[in-house]
Order: C-alpha cells, then sequence, then structure tokens
C-alpha cells in the first residue's frame, strides 16, 4: 500500500495518479467526494478532467469495506481521498475511532495494489470549535495508522515529493 | 529561478535572503506588502531591519510583471513575497488564474536570477468561509506553479531547509 | 539538545518517548499541559497511558527554568510540550518574547540530555483574530530559537521522522 500526503491543493492527486499509472495495472478509482453543493461539484468534475479516462470510477463517500473488496489483484486501486471519507463518517455521526479500524482491515485484506491519498490538517492553531479538534485529531490517527500500514508514504508540497517511508 | 517555501514565522527570507547573498550579485528587493495597519507597518520595518542595507527596494504590491522587467541580467531579485502579492490580488477583486499565469510569463522571461518567497496554507482544517478557501486553493495552485518553474525549491521549517528540488 | 517538531496529532510525543527510551538514561518528564477542562484532563491521561510507567513527573505549566534547573547530568529529560507552555503564558499575559528569551538560557545551563516537543503551527490561512496571529508568530520565534540551539531536529509527519539537522 503506498500513502501520499500533503495539504490543500498540493498536488496530491496528480501525484498519486502518476504512482498508479505507473504500475501497468488496469486502474480502478475509489472517489469518496460527495456533491452536495455547487463548489464541491465544481471541484469533482475537474478533478475527474485532469485525470482523463481509463479509470473504472466507484462512489464510496462512506463504505470503503465493499468498495476495496471489490477490487481484484491485478488493479492498483486509487482512493481520493481518505480526508473525505472521514469528513462524510464525522457528518454522519459515526465514530470515527472504530471507522478507522474498519478501514485498517479491509486495506489489510484488499487484493489489489492501493494508493491512499490523505490531507494532512494539523499544521496550524488549534481550531476554536470542539467538532474541527476531534476532527483534526482522527485525521492525525487516520494518518498514523495508514502511514504504518503502508510499505511506501510521500508527502507532497507544491506538486514535489518527499519520500517518507 | 528558486523558490523558497514555508509555514508563517519559519524563517524563510532569513533563508531567502541568504541565498541572495550567496550569488555575489548586486541584490533587488521587490516588497509586495503594503502598511495598510500598525501591524503591517511594524512588521515591514522588522524585515527591513533584519535585512539590512546593500538592496535596491522596489515596492509592487500589485503589478509584479513591471517589477520583474525592471531587474537587469547582473542582478538577484528577491521577491517576498508571492502570498501577499495574491491576497492584495484577491482583496482588489482580481481573477487570480488570470494573475498567476501573468506572474509565470514575467518571472520566465525575467533576465535576472530570481528567488521567491511564498507561504504553504493549506495544512489546516479547511476553513470555514468561502473566500479563505478560494485563497488557498489560489496559493496551493502558485506554489505548484512555481515549483514547476523553479530549478530550486527549498523548504524552510524552524530555519532549516529542505531541499525538495 | 533534540528538538521533536510536527503538527497536531502527527506522532510527536511517540517519537520523542522513542529518543528518550534509547539513551538509556534515567527519565524526567516535563509536562506542561494542565487539566483545566474534561477533553484536556482526558489528553493527558491518554498521553500518560501511552507513555507507561518509568517516568520521573514533573507538572511545570510555567516555570520550565525552574523544572530544567532541577534535572541530573544522567538523565534524560523529555519536555512536551513547548506549545502548550507557549500557550500558558499568553494566556497569562506574559511577555512571550522575554519568555522565550528565558527558556533559551535554561536550555542552555541545563546539565541533563533534553528533548524538546514543539507544534508546527503557521501553515495555513492567517488566523482572523490578532490574539491567534500574536501566538503564530511567537512558536514561529521559539521553534527558530529551539532548532538553532538543538544539535539534532526531527519533523514528524504521520508517525515518521525526517531528519532536520
Amino acid at each position: 500500500m503506498t500513502l501520499v500526503l500533503g495539504g490543500a491543493r498540493s498536488g496530491k492527486s496528480a501525484q498519486a495518479e502518476g504512482l498508479a499509472r505507473a504500475t501497468g495495472r488496469k486502474r480502478r478509482y475509489i472517489a469518496t467526494a460527495q456533491p452536495f453543493d455547487a463548489e464541491m461539484t465544481a471541484r469533482i468534475a475537474r478533478h475527474k478532467a485532469d485525470r482523463g479516462p481509463d479509470w473504472h470510477l466507484v462512489e464510496a463517500p462512506l463504505d470503503l469495506c465493499m468498495a476495496l473488496g471489490q477490487a481484484a489483484s491485478d488493479e492498483v486501486v486509487l482512493l481520493d481521498c481518505a480526508t473525505l471519507w472521514l469528513t462524510n463518517h464525522l457528518l454522519a455521526g459515526h465514530d470515527l475511532v472504530a471507522e478507522t479500524a474498519r478501514l485498517k482491515a479491509a486495506l489489510a485484506e484488499c487484493p489489489a495494489s492501493v494508493i491512499v491519498v490523505s490531507n494532512e490538517v494539523g499544521w496550524s492553531i488549534v481550531p476554536d470549535n470542539a467538532l474541527a479538534r476531534a476532527f483534526s485529531d482522527a485525521q492525525g490517527r487516520l494518518n498514523q495508522m495508514l502511514a504504518a500500514q503502508a510499505n511506501r508514504v510521500v508527502l507532497v508540497v507544491a506538486g514535489l515529493a518527499i519520500a517518507l517511508k
């Protein structure tokens, strides 16, 4: 498993897509974004245009276990991104610790090569509101779990990758 | 072109000034800060004192194309910083994508050696307000453009530089 | 002196604890957290449980000079963390520049091996409120001071360390 970390608009997705193409495998894209407003709809459309065709698209805003379970061993799966998935569970009122544990198990069992994109969100003044703090903590724990499980971790800054593992 | 990235108060400016001095060239400083309040006025004065004399100062809060066009081929230009320049255009209601494209062209044509300082701003919880999100996106795209154009990119953390390119 | 930097929930404390154990010295833990609400109390308890026994605990939310002065030359001191200490002084209305200078002197005089944990907080959109901006500036200057004084600096991302010095 490969983990691609970075800040917002750092070039994480493009980096991850390049890694997926480089495998030469059939490509499966697990999208976690939900088009709940015009800004998000535009963002999803832009990402899709950037990515180009030749991807089997699966939408999985919440249930990554099922989506990962459908992937075949000769495929590369691009999961973009863990941060939106975690946000969706937060907004649904789910237990983020339990969901993180379920994702860990699903990744361990997935037969395909998997590339996960995730955001770094804790490099700022601690947020005022408790929900944002809880999310920041959950995202930090999720990234630590993903990094521990991955055999390759890269941090993307301004489109450039730093190898962390 | 050299790009110096980093968070707020990370030592980016001092790092960039050191790189400028190390060239041994005549030094031109393009300042983008505007003293619109007491805090900013103090910050500008402190930066100027830190920098010392022996810099040809040009103030260019908005029009970097003209400022870069005035530089000579035997000079090193320190542009500090791209983030305040982008903020000035945001506050002026300008199109940030178009301004980023104009800056790209001006940098490509500038005969001097150029060092650009810019902030990383997207390593946090996504901001509540739409303007901050739009700025964060524009800054991320600007940093990716600058990094792609640069032949050297450093990330500064607590005064220490990580070579990215 | 060793400085361990990172964002919130990045695995900084676990990294620093590992470095402390690796010295084989007697371990002293200087805690700067104050249990002023339920969330903080839970966080302190969780950190303590993660850390395990075999630490001599000293609580020093404000006076690090006295706490560092008590350490012996055969000990390793884990100071966790400089960010909460700075926050405590901010909330107490103290001069953060003066406190940073006092900490610098205390670290220089401390006979023990010291590991300091501190947060990166400036990688985001500039905060709206002046207090948060002042804190971000003070934290940035503090981290630059600590990094200059340290003979080893690591940046922790998702539990993985990048050597900066």
